[in-house]
């Protein structure tokens, strides 16, 4: 790159002073501005190696337009997602804020390896019985059932394991967003784009949800009718059993084993 | 996590055979299986500093199910996304495949810093040249426009960048996917999840994307109306712009620059 000519276009444009590096002028970080001068919110995002990183982009896109967003592990190495996306943590187990406006989980076939882990468990119990919402995507409810937060309350999930609610005390619905008192659960995968607008105007006021849905052009056009079991049909629910092979029973097994170990 | 009881499980589920580490036996990978027997497509996906990495993962999630999907910069160090998720590119420029199933970039204020580098208009003006599909969401196009990869096309872009597309010589459409001879181009960040499926079917059939749309509960529902500058209205419109800030300038400014440079 002309490093020095785009550097004089930038400079004028954003009126940046550059700083100098040598003769090199240094280019000026392109960023977005703030979207309101008020309070941002503290989010924490969960994440774990295998996850389903849409999920939680999604909503991670929306909030942080306004938002303080949080990507939490138990250590800040890299880990990698279920579609082979390198990613790495902001943040710890031990230096996430205690008190969350937000505590999230997305789902992904690596969230069956963690359920039965005492040290997540106990993180999203504790950030979720102080957070002010305690949200999810996708079979990302599973996970804050198997940490005790979901007894009692209304949910959804994937459509593939929506089933598995009850064994954590939670009564599944069949919705994109399912909102009870302060948990608010997404469908599958792409309910988080949904999920994340309903929960960044609870969270910022409408306003804030309507602009950041235009600045991501959020008006959806699926090129087929196939985004649910029943538009879809019996063939096409039978091909993406087969694609999740053995985890589709691995997902009830793990989830009784760690319904047993559920805090109270 | 009590590994041992964890991994007889999926040990159990999965019949996968433990691999002994000390006493304690390793947690099997959790994996989705393969979605057919065929080749599996090689797509190119570009990563950058500044990128919106949901331009990308929209696509990347929905053909990641059953095609070898590379993440291209310079290095494989990591690079930051402009929500601020820290990204490992997969390959490089040196050694990507050099025929491409697809090349795809999507867009993000980043861009603008490297519209006019050199090695990045060279890399993809070259795998351009080769790919069976030239492909782009949101201000993606405008890069693949610096490549010369557009003129003479029809695209589409961000709404709000839409109309830097003629500087490159494309046509704009205000459609949400437009597909004209093998240049496939999405709307704004969003849209990369329909532009995603229409891509993944164009390669492996139709069949392929309905079991992808439905393993990603690909359903939307927006809770607001507030998707396009029409629909938003005139006040929302506003303050996207702000929220663009000196970005919403140098989009131009530097479009401008690089149109003159552009390889013929």
């Amino acid at each position: 790159m002309n490093r020095r000519q785009f550097g004089g276009v930038v400079a004028s444009a954003l009126a940046v002073p550059m700083i100098a590096s040598g003769n090199e002028p240094q280019q000026p970080e392109l960023k977005f501005q703030p979207m309101h001068s008020g309070r941002r919110p503290e989010i924490g995002m969960l994440l774990y190696p295998g996850l389903t990183l849409l999920d939680l982009l999604g909503p991670q896109t929306a909030l942080s337009t306004s938002c303080n967003v949080h990507l939490i592990w138990k250590t800040r190495d890299f880990i990698e997602s279920d579609t082979g996306i390198g990613l790495r943590p902001t943040g710890t187990f031990a230096d996430c804020p205690k008190d969350l406006d937000a505590i999230f989980v997305g789902g992904g076939p690596g969230q069956f390896g963690i359920m039965n882990d005492p040290e997540t468990v106990r993180f999203l119990a504790d950030r979720g019985s102080r957070a002010k919402y305690v949200t999810s995507v996708c079979s990302g409810s599973l996970l804050l059932g198997a940490a005790g937060l979901m007894r009692g309350y209304k949910a959804t999930s994937h459509w593939a394991c929506r089933d598995l609610l009850p064994l954590f005390g939670a009564t599944p619905v069949d919705a994109r967003v399912v909102v009870d008192r302060n948990r608010i659960s997404g469908g599958g995968v792409t309910a988080g784009l949904d999920f994340g607008l309903v929960l960044l105007a609870k969270l910022l006021g409408e306003d804030i949800a309507k602009v950041t849905q235009l600045a991501m052009e959020y008006d959806p056009e699926p090129p087929f009718h196939a985004g649910t079991p029943k538009e879809a049909g019996p063939e096409v629910v039978k091909k993406v059993r087969e694609w999740m092979g053995p985890l589709d029973g691995v997902m009830r097994q793990v989830c009784e084993q760690s319904a047993k170990s559920m805090p109270r």
